[in-house]
């Protein structure tokens, strides 16, 4: 498996990222400063704590999230990091300027790096998608689209669409895949032979996608609960968040035995569907006032998930021939559209004083910001698809980028070739 | 390794599960709902952090623990983590309706979960006794009964015998490992030839057994102080747990080299030795003033884990034909024996200023209190493993419940069979 | 690979390390006690937290950090278990003795333990250089070196180099790098084949290897800002370390890409390369009043750590015959240098009111500190690597300490031999 890069194409592609990297530390220069005062010492501790839960997620869970093929558990890793390092770096920039709409020097503190952390994780949740089909340089082509794109649609959301932080943040699940999925669709197909040997799973890897997917499990709840300011909010979203994982598991559990025609249990299936319980209630979850309701989504969520992987997932994959290794479309995609509509519904529900005129333009400004948010997603994933499916990548296409020497020993052994 | 479950079975087990599910949404929908006001902000904050650690060592940790074993790997953390989900339902409806001791609706905060968590850890100890030797439903059945035993055995404990919260939570490892050990006495002994097998460690699975290892390690601390309310005892309590974990660390690690006859290091042994000093402290923790003293159980601790295992173990192997895999004894049981004696014998000396009769009366109380743990433990035990050992479980009986194709592809190529 | 341990040896080893568990514990219980009140809950709960996370970077960040190496992947988490279990007790009553200058009863408290943790961190790193060189007890003889050696090199920096305590702990990267580094210059060569075989990289243990790293990553923002008093500089701290590191990944993992011939990233350089940036902006951290300048640091930082492991270790290796593995001297060693020489230049620039008389002074005091740290880091490492090379180790030099049953089953049906 040698590389295939000419000579000229393998220096120019990572001084060309390098030269990225000095431009944003340029704009970091003339654009941005530290916060003059630091607050009270209370506050910093509690944005510290539920900054770096949102960071684990991003950083441990996601990256393990996509370990289990066996030829890109490496990869996925470290392309994980860095496309995250990458990605907050311009959220952080894109959220200053598109917020103040200007080149006013910004301040940037804890808060700002955590919601770019949350911006760049949509990166990770649509790389989820794409790799194995895609190199490194492609992946930080999509990052740079992915991000500003994202960051458009929330700011039109926020402006126009009259949404608040919290919920426009909780439509990147949805955002992301099918970013991700339009962009899969975009590029060209894989050759079969090489696809097959790229989606056997192999024991060890997949215990660190089990890892990934419990960092995620586990700290779901500060994720939802992390751009709520109000304590009562806060408390309802971490806990419904609870209460919807916790059933999520036990459904997606229990589905993966029942479709199984020798009712065994499917560990890719469980990777991904324990955690659509949390997406669903992404966006609902400050307004749901008992366990219950938390519940039959997680229960709800559970179904979608497995019986999406199981049954829709073929179709797809026959009828636009969307190859979706890791079942984003089902962990992400449905449940994220769920929960916004459910937003909408427990908005209308909860609105009793409101006189009928403010509510139906209240009900139809959210779904238009819930179609807005996909329709942006699928424009720009089909820009991105259609800019990587260009000539000056097809030279680099499906090279892996990962050193031989240290990466394949140990398994080349084990298997024998 | 063909399933055997006829397809009526297959069907109608996760169907039976799923049901329970159902069961309990309804049960939540009708006697549950959130706290009304949020309270304090920082009361929240401490409250979710505490309650956070808790559940990595539940989640993490005991999911991570138990993989070490080459063919049980995968379901040892997906059933740890459907177990907890379960066993966390259960256990915060059981606490409300016992505590209450009627069907009035309750209110469940976050610390109603964390409590129900950490019932639900006993479940994920017991586990580690039978996993391998039952299946996934005898797993749920097992499940069932130890919450509900746990939560009646510490609702007497603290109506009857005057303990406190956290003493009676302190002794569900005891609890825990007694229940385990007796199912594990009641069930069919498995075949030798597939238990040798089955009880071959692999390398990378045993690297996941250390990361559990270190995640209890890291949290016990944060367990042996979650249900301590005065900031006093809660310091003592994370400092001594510290003390002793430090120097179990170290006595484990030397005395499995002392009673290897090549002097070398049994990594099974320090798995579970180093946890020893983190149990032995849990119930007195709260009442040790110095340093020393906790070192000094860490040190007992070291000694008796792994004295345990090289010899007591072989012993009760042979006499009562316990398989008691990762020593679960040893760690948990003898360790937990040992902190709720001295718990007691701490309570006596600090207790200078009341008179004779009303002190005989507590060492009663409490010694009656340990006893009836225990008591409730191997009962309760008993009861299950008699209920697991029936004909309806047979056919199902030592089948592994997961899905062959994604499980199997890589150790079948590394092993050759 | 049978072990060559005389059996007197065997016993003998073992019960010298458990004595001198037994002294910690005798001299803990005469000079030391726990704080008598408990102060406020608030701070209890700030130092507890900021407390894990050094400890999360101790126990799970350095011990995967090194299991790259396929036969030391078990050792190295063990080993690193056990040396810091054994080295924070050591580190906790030297700083009491050093401090106060006496024996009188010291009060422990959670700092005293953070503050121990940390110097333990510094066997840790230099353990990273010797690891797969040297046995267990050899390892216990240079953690007691070591933590004496840094705890008197802080006294010294705190007393007459007028240090503050965040300084001369930020230090200990560059002392624990040049530690080891002298003490495997002076240690005797491995056998060429050997090294060889111990050298191979392993897929899993590799995977191992990057939870490591990203552990390490997550939390460095908490090393960094953990002695700083001042929420300003606690503030500053923290995020000038997450701008560093962020630049450090991207930088290093385009660096890697272009120094290698085919244009491929090497992940030995990724593990420890990414780091590189929380450690240079370790000791000005507090100092830089805009984002950019940290970003600069973490790209000089990424370049100086792949540059050097390149370029510079090939030519080290030769010359001084020195056997790197891990490239510590280039994460921790080099940008910990250059972290210490901005820290001085930036308080230069910054101390504009004061006259050039005692700006002078200070720089010169400051340099000395510097130049104190790395020779009293080269001097005790001389003396160790001298100690280490006496005959009586001989007879146990380079001999495995794992119990070659549970630890090679694995790999010896995968790799054949």
């Amino acid at each position: 498996m040698g590389s295939k890069y000419p000579k000229s194409v393998r220096v120019w592609l990572p001084l060309w990222a390098l030269t990225l990297e000095v431009i944003f530390i340029v704009v970091f220069f003339f654009f941005t400063s530290h916060p003059a005062s630091a607050g009270e010492q209370k506050k910093l501790l509690r944005n510290y704590r539920a900054f770096q839960d949102v960071f684990i997620m991003a950083t441990l869970g996601f990256g393990f999230l996509n370990t289990s093929l066996r030829r890109h558990c490496w990869s996925s890793i470290a392309f994980n990091l860095f496309l995250l390092a990458l990605g907050v770096q311009l959220a952080v920039l894109l959220d200053g300027f598109l917020i103040q709409l200007s080149f006013r020097k910004m301040v940037l503190d804890m808060s700002s790096i955590q919601k770019a952390t949350m911006s760049a994780t949509s990166v990770l949740i649509s790389a989820g998608v794409v790799l194995g089909k895609v190199n490194l340089l492609q992946l930080v082509f999509m990052t740079l689209i992915e991000v500003t794109a994202l960051s458009a649609t929330r700011l039109v959301g926020l402006k126009y669409f009259s949404m608040d932080n919290h919920v426009s943040m909780m439509y990147i699940h949805m955002f992301a895949a099918y970013f991700g999925l339009t962009v899969v669709c975009c590029l060209q197909k894989p050759l079969p032979s090489a696809s097959e040997d790229k989606d056997q799973t192999a024991t060890s890897p997949s215990l660190f996608t089990m890892l990934g997917t419990l960092f995620l499990w586990m700290f779901w709840p500060s994720f939802n609960s992390a751009l709520l300011d109000i304590a009562d909010e806060r408390k309802k979203a971490v806990l419904n968040t609870y209460y919807a994982l916790a059933v999520s598991t036990v459904t997606a559990t229990l589905m993966s035995a029942l479709t199984h025609p020798q009712g065994k249990i499917n560990m890719t299936h469980i990777h991904n569907a324990v955690l659509a319980g949390g997406v669903v209630v992404g966006a609902p979850s400050y307004l749901i006032h008992s366990p219950w309701l938390a519940m039959v989504l997680g229960f709800v969520a559970g179904v979608i998930s497995i019986g999406g992987v199981k049954y829709l997932q073929v179709c797809l994959q026959r009828t636009l021939e969307l190859h979706d290794t890791y079942g984003v479309h089902y962990t992400f995609g449905l449940p994220g559209l769920l929960g916004g509509i459910v937003h909408i519904v427990l908005m209308v529900l909860q609105a009793q004083g409101t006189d009928k005129s403010t509510l139906g333009y209240q009900v139809l400004i959210n779904v238009g910001a819930l179609g807005f948010t996909i329709i942006m997603g699928v424009t720009s994933g089909l820009l991105t698809g259609l800019l990587l499916n260009l000539n000056i990548w097809k030279s680099t296409h499906k090279i892996h980028y990962f050193d031989d020497q240290s990466f394949w020993k140990f398994p080349r052994l084990a298997v024998g070739y």
